[in-house]
């Protein structure tokens, strides 16, 4: 694990490694969302990028800077499921090894890509054994090169280069809205942030069920907590990273919760208005942004909505739920 | 019943007119949609289109071309959903007052989004009654000027700048694969096809529960069907339009047919693998094309997907099919 903190030149030099190899994903507007919010709401939509998550990013960045020992070696990850498949189609691209070590209840969706990238899956139960130490097993076992989700600055550069994007195509933002798993991904949209738009308010979003990283954030040091199933299966982690959790400490301001109800939600008007295909975990900020969790009035909001791997069947059991 | 014949001019006119009102929507790409269906697919995705569907492309281009009077006298239109939220919101861009008529059995959010934009909704029975008798009907009532949902040259002209679009972004194809209803879509889409790309294959999809464009295109005369009840509700009509009728013969190479379940299979494929959200009509070219029907092999192949107006509920339901 690398522990180096994460500067706006560690994006930029992201960027530079991930032009031409990641798709530069739409800013999503919309009129029916702005009337429901009473913001400017920009939506920066990465269902639409390779392998369907904004894990792609990070998951290149970090493999493409690995020594030629480091490849010849492979490489091996823990994941519920979006950093599987990232690191499996990095994997592919750049000629390395893989092998991944699954939740036995990620989606199935989610496994069977990951597979069809030319990876080989294992699987583990996830209430049983904390992430972490089930991968730190598993490279053990494997001899590969691990690759974390989200505690290594290389991570957190290439995720945050979506971040960029969006600042890029929106112009000034008053407020960032992004979701918050291990926290590669708000370790850097929040660095870009606070790198661009000093005075911006940063926001991350959990599961009511989990709220992990708020009360992480509030003691100052990092909490644990015994996993409850909820529709945030990206998200499902005991506690924040370790790298993560100290950049977390100085961009982010505050942590926002949401139930499964206001996720399902957020999938029915991305669904009906937006025509955006999300998953439970991608639309999270979405969802808090669209439940009115927002503070203050008429600003210029960025939701980093985080994938799109959701899979027909799951998302029309989630319709089926109840209001 | 305007029945001038359609120039790429025309369509050329229509663009600069509908040049800041109408969103340019994206080219789709999919790799694992070219692996497939052998060839090299390029979506033109009408979904991300104001109101949802290409539609608004058509009102907007006749609408901005009424008189002072027509507009004075309020404008009314018989559609099963999609043409009627073009023209109402078409209406209120333009200030101009809308009635609108619509089958009892219209999907509900069409209904309910026509109503959001002001426009004022009444109800027939499309089994009892044809749509363009009920239209006439309807404009002799209220004494407002008739927008046809596709039997204009304006409203063909208008759905063409589409086609214009995908062939700017996609350069040169050897097939365009695009849905029939009315013929206001295929009659300009084919035209684009034609001036463009004289060589180039066109080919129009219904359902196989219809047909009634393929019979009238082989039997050179307009013929008339009993319509039965399909998923592609937005392309349910008992005969083809006299304009575009006269267009497609000499623009449309052949008619593919697909089933129901076809239909439900690119729905499925399209939401999973390319996150687009179509609704049944919509996704007719694309179940052609990924059911095997466009003959030949490697080629570039165009297909413009009309609309995502499908609303989470009637996605959920079409999902619980049995394959």
């Amino acid at each position: 694990m690398e522990h180096r903190m994460l500067t706006l030149e560690d994006v930029h030099d992201a960027a530079v490694r991930l032009a031409g190899v990641v798709h530069r994903t739409p800013v999503v507007r919309s009129t029916a969302l702005d009337a429901a919010t009473g913001h400017e709401v920009f939506i920066k939509a990465e269902s639409w990028q390779r392998t369907g998550s904004f894990k792609f990013r990070g998951a290149f960045n970090l493999m493409s800077q690995l020594t030629a020992e480091q490849r010849a070696s492979g490489v091996c990850t823990v994941s519920a499921g979006n950093h599987a498949q990232a690191v499996a189609l990095a994997a592919k691209l750049l000629g390395i090894r893989a092998m991944i070590l699954m939740p036995a209840d990620a989606p199935p969706t989610k496994r069977a890509a990951t597979e069809s990238y030319g990876a080989q899956v294992e699987t583990y139960d996830r209430y049983a054994l904390p992430q972490v130490e089930a991968g730190v097993a598993f490279a053990e076992r494997t001899g590969m090169t691990f690759v974390s989700a989200y505690d290594d600055s290389r991570i957190a550069a290439g995720a945050a280069t979506a971040a960029l994007e969006l600042w890029e195509e929106a112009g000034p933002l008053d407020v960032l809205v992004a979701p918050i798993g291990g926290g590669g991904g708000m370790a850097g949209w929040g660095t870009v942030a606070r790198a661009l738009a000093p005075g911006s308010t940063v926001l991350g979003v959990e599961s009511v069920m989990s709220g992990v990283t708020r009360d992480s954030l509030r003691a100052g040091v990092r909490q644990t907590v015994t996993l409850q199933p909820h529709l945030a299966d990206g998200q499902m982690l005991s506690t924040p990273g370790d790298l993560t959790f100290a950049v977390m400490r100085n961009v982010v301001d505050d942590v926002l919760l949401v139930s499964d109800e206001q996720i399902v939600e957020a999938l029915r008007f991305l669904f009906d208005r937006l025509k955006v295909v999300a998953e439970p975990s991608g639309a999270i900020a979405t969802a808090a942004v669209l439940a009115g969790l927002v503070p203050g009035r008429a600003r210029r909001v960025g939701v980093l909505l985080s994938g799109g791997n959701c899979g027909w069947a799951r998302f029309a059991e989630l319709m089926s739920r109840r209001d």
